[in-house]
């Protein structure tokens, strides 16, 4: 059995994953309860994996994380503007 | 400037990002607004990458992905712990 398919299985479940998030809060306008810290960590992690992925020309380590960025800035940017407590520091 | 260096940030920032994500579950006693299909469909996901990570022989992949596991799980198990909707159907 070829070693990829676990990447590429691993690969595709974690960069979909964020679609049903995403889904959810545009249909709750909610998303209180996920920390932002954690969105923009994320989000600055999946950058560098885009950087790392296009120097080292791996066409799949980009894609996945391509996709992964736009679903978790939409997820960021949905979070931001449902939030509630926006005029509220939010500690972590 | 090494390469590895961008995929070294990467992989931190990815895997310590769940981190406060978890602290603010515990704090709240709410997930709510967190999708039980994301978290699976991660989870799965991530184990398929441990899976990957230990046939390719990568120590960065299954060690980075083993955090990112205990730490996924451990915000899975206190979002079903702390559901008020316990019993109601969660659709996504």
């Amino acid at each position: 059995m070829n070693i990829d398919i676990f990447g590429y299985f691993a690969a595709i479940l974690t960069t979909a994953a964020f679609l049903p998030q995403l889904i959810k809060t545009l249909k709750t306008k909610k998303a209180d309860d996920i920390s932002f810290t954690t969105l923009l960590m994320f989000i600055i992690g999946v950058m560098f994996w885009i950087i790392y992925g296009y120097k080292i020309s791996s066409t799949p380590i980009l894609l996945s994380n391509l996709i992964t960025l736009i679903l978790n800035l939409l997820i960021l940017i949905s979070k931001i503007y449902f939030s509630k407590t926006f005029n509220e520091k939010e500690s972590i």
